[in-house]
């Protein structure tokens, strides 16, 4: 089952041409991200970066941007994971308001050490949580 | 010859693992396709979203994540065109620090009506600038 | 009776010094602005910007910062009305952590008419809603 | 003499009625520190933050916002040393466009310990770059 969540474009995401800022809509795919790890498996960012002295950062993006979206609406993220690699995690999140596809974004997350920089295999604890979808 | 410039990595570009968080390079990456079209395409991006009430959204975009870039660090930004179609721009900006490659970005613009939305030829003005790199 | 409302500290508010960089402050602090005109005041800010053309900019803002929020945390955002003039509106937004102080923010929000910058008397149907905290 | 030094407003710090988003100015007035500090301080921000683990949060902030400011806009920064204390800096920044002003920040810094939070004196070595206008 992917993981679902919501964001509302707010006044910060619009650009000039009252639409929402492609820069932006990364800050909600990390923030649907980090929801996706407190919430499904388990490591808050917190535990993860400051605890653990880990990161998952992004080596690979794709996006899509198939309509503009706009002040005031309300997103819908779909996060499924398409791999998961021995230290790397492909995942996929569409995003849709109203049914209406708004963008598709495949990454790649990396685990790694924040001391070293170097990437690390998943914890057992972390791996049994990422469900394929097909 | 491709258009470079260059820009600094700041604190608010940096997350708490002490390096660029990576929506923060696509603020990086639209500044210099701003620059790009005032200085290349003479056009600066006021007057083509409120004088023309047009725009350059991002309908693709793809991003090859190196090395992470840190506090204090210059990164060097290098756009070339890369295709031209009739309401479309293909653009490559590879990223370095001191020769060392940071990430490549490959996205697609499409030039549109901010009104309706709907996309528009290049004016022949802006095309004659789009110069296409081999 | 004031207007409440909660933000979860993420990843993109944290700074490398592992706590909330104050410009992000004023991103969530706008963002309840906009939840308390949309949610009491009856005017959502894609209704007051886009639909009638006007705006409420901040003309001056003051703010003391207690003690760092970090990541993770859950702020509690506690929104009053401290004066409401012809054309403006005071407030103020307390922030708390479990109780804990964190910030307190006094701004002054002017209406205005967005193709001429000049301020408006607040509509009547807005002004009524605009209840004095004492 | 006043630290001067400018920004450009560009699209990403833009709202959707075409002006300056005023948490954008936060990272713009951040950045100017960040320039003083390197500048004239003589302490870039990565040495403070990453070698030193010290900060400089800000405590206080008090900001008038005198007109907006658009998209292309040149606006220039003055950064004037209000006053030193122990463990604090009072500064003042006037920002202008074309020798209008545009806004009038005057913030309180502090030298911190990361590790402990606590404030620290400031290093003679930076305490003695530290001229107070009047």
């Amino acid at each position: 089952m992917p993981f679902t969540t919501q964001r509302k474009v707010r006044f910060q995401h619009c650009d000039p041409a009252g639409i929402v800022f492609y820069p932006r809509y990364y800050e909600m795919l990390n923030s649907v991200v980090e929801d996706y790890f407190a919430e499904v498996v388990g490591h808050d960012f917190n535990r993860l970066h400051v605890t653990s002295r880990t990161g998952v950062p992004t080596a690979r993006i794709e996006t899509d941007f198939h309509a503009p979206s706009r002040l005031g609406e309300t997103l819908d993220f779909e996060l499924t994971i398409r791999d998961v690699g021995r230290t790397s995690l492909a995942i996929r999140t569409a995003v849709h308001c109203g049914g209406e596809p708004r963008l598709t974004c495949d990454a790649t997350l990396v685990f790694v050490d924040l001391d070293s920089g170097r990437p690390l295999p998943w914890p057992e604890a972390m791996r049994c949580h990422f469900a394929i979808e097909s």
